[in-house]
């Protein structure tokens, strides 16, 4: 007995998969607008409910278009992490940009004085060399450029480390007529919040004797939602993963499988033997980037696959654990273990709802690494 | 006392490095052509003397623009993963091409059968399901299919796993008037290869009584020209790594630093205390793929600094074991672990010879992942 003699037609989940195997093969990023739209909404609201401003990173959509929905829905602007990424944006029209990264490659090339003559950006920098540059880009552009201070609280990445070294960074900003400062820029841990604290007290105490006051403090990262409030004197929050989530959220325990909103539609191409199968993704579709779980993404029609390796164009299942195992030619329907990187090996995403293919969204800062 | 009152001036290489951040930005993606046009000499005459055909695997490079360079000094043709791969290269006149995989997805969107209309394609296939679709997508398109049957001696990825299940689907292809075999692929690992011969052999007789020869008896795999003469039988190899070389390639000793001919060039944006330091180039640029090596890259100029982790587009330097640190504005040239992924996060590669920039050679197959 078949599907259809037990009482299963063709589902609308079997005919989208069919439509968007026909119109655009696989492996396929498809996005459900629906969940984009909670999405954007729900994070809005947590943001207002919080009285900071949101101002999405799109490095996960690297979408204008999505970006501007977002914008729509209340946030105040952008957060970009490349220059590339803050060009394809200010192209649609959006202005009120955070480029949140040390623009060394974009400053000594000459793109970020050509855009900071259309718009006035705001960079960020964690050192005086940046500094140099930018003071550099803004006269060529012949317009101060705006500069946030990057400060780290434990997660040791970019950023400064102590109140005194982004003080002194702020001193240069306020002795160079090119440079006028914009604020401070935080991405602490999840448990560095006290800390976070502790420094920008100091650190704005500091600004006083300046003469200075940051008109902007940011914090970031989705799963820092959960802190929104516990930073006193925050502006603004950014972060991007929101957008359309994935497995490192779930693990996280900030969305669940509903909130995801991006799959990559995949084609079981082959089985070998019993407890082995592949897909038509890869390392250069899925990624190798972990996130530190265990496999490399969730099957929804298959939740027991494992992904367990990739080569480049292939990604190799474990079947050990399913009853019920794939065939080929199945159509499945995976949720990555970062999305952000993900959608980064497309050039388009497309968009459905309610089991239709609405548009083609195109990924169209993907690629813009300076 | 600096360096140039030491006696060393701008070398050809800082010269070169500021060339590149001016024109480009970093990260910066740089193929050397000295480099690669050796390669390309030392794989034909590998090829050359096995008396075997050479049909370098296109992955590697992306660009039509290399794989004339491969055919003009003596490839047969290429090999392709993506049917949008074997599309591009198409478009540049390149008509001998085996697209190495079950092509379910460009099967069903109709790519194949456009396709297969102009250029006389070679496909390949492990199970009926690709055969059914193939002889569907050969009839669209009103001209035969040439199928190479894909077969697995122990590497566990694609392909049949016995020479019964590789005879069976010979017979469906000779029975359909849309479908010739065209032949065997096989990928054996670096100790299969007696295994490799052994199925072959048993394939061989079993064609022969089905009335069908193999013309084309393809193996693979840069690590494996040491093994280039062992399979009694082969007709060609199809490697694609060797054109740039990369760690896990010096890993596998085929190649040294010598002969790796991609770098990509990195900024030191940022350095956080004593021994942590920042690239420019991330998880976005880098990727991920660790290839089983210890880090994510050589740094030339800082052999001991160990690219530790990465953010989407940073890169965090380990360098505990650098008696002399890299500065803040510093340009680096780093040979990644694995470099195909690699040049698929780039759009461009900037063609060097001799420390000048020649030209730049876009990654025109990067993206096609149906």
């Amino acid at each position: 007995m078949n599907r259809a003699e037990f009482g299963f037609g063709m589902n609308k989940s079997d005919k989208l998969k069919n439509e968007i195997i026909e119109n655009f093969g696989t492996p396929c990023a498809v996005i459900d607008l629906d969940i984009v739209e909670r999405n954007i909404e729900r994070v809005q609201k947590i943001c207002d409910d919080a009285g900071v401003a949101n101002r999405p990173h799109i490095k996960t959509h690297k979408s204008p278009i999505i970006a501007n929905m977002q914008i729509k829905a209340g946030a105040r602007g952008i957060t970009c992490q490349k220059l590339g990424e803050a060009l394809v944006m200010a192209d649609a029209g959006i202005t009120d940009i955070i480029v949140a990264t040390n623009l060394l490659g974009a400053a000594r090339s000459g793109s970020l004085s050509a855009l900071q003559r259309r718009v006035a950006l705001k960079v960020c920098a964690d050192n005086p060399v940046s500094l140099t540059l930018y003071a550099e880009a803004a006269r060529q552009a012949d317009r101060v450029l705006d500069v946030l201070i990057e400060c780290d609280t434990g997660q040791k990445r970019a950023g400064v480390e102590t109140p005194g070294e982004a003080l002194a960074l702020a001193q240069i900003i306020k002795q160079d007529p090119w440079l006028d400062f914009a604020g401070i820029l935080f991405y602490p841990s999840l448990d560095s919040w006290p800390e976070t604290q502790v420094f920008f007290d100091e650190m704005s105490s500091g600004l006083a004797e300046l003469g200075l006051t940051a008109k902007i403090v940011s914090t970031g990262g989705t799963p820092n939602f959960v802190n929104i409030d516990k930073l006193n004197g925050a502006t603004e929050h950014r972060a991007g993963t929101c957008i359309f989530n994935d497995l490192m959220m779930i693990e996280a325990q900030v969305a669940s499988v509903e909130d995801c909103a991006f799959n990559v539609y995949s084609s079981v191409v082959s089985r070998g033997g019993e407890n082995r199968g592949i897909l038509d993704a890869g390392s250069k579709t899925l990624t190798t980037d972990s996130g530190d779980l265990d496999g490399f993404g969730l099957i929804l029609e298959h939740p027991n696959a494992r992904i367990d390796r990739f080569s480049e164009e292939h990604g190799f299942l474990d079947l050990t654990k399913c009853n019920h195992k794939p065939s080929v030619g199945d159509i499945v329907r995976v949720i990555p273990n970062h999305v952000c990187v993900t959608v980064n090996m497309f050039d388009q995403l497309v968009a459905v709802r309610d089991g239709q293919i609405q548009s083609v969204i195109p990924v169209a800062a993907r690629g813009k690494l300076v």
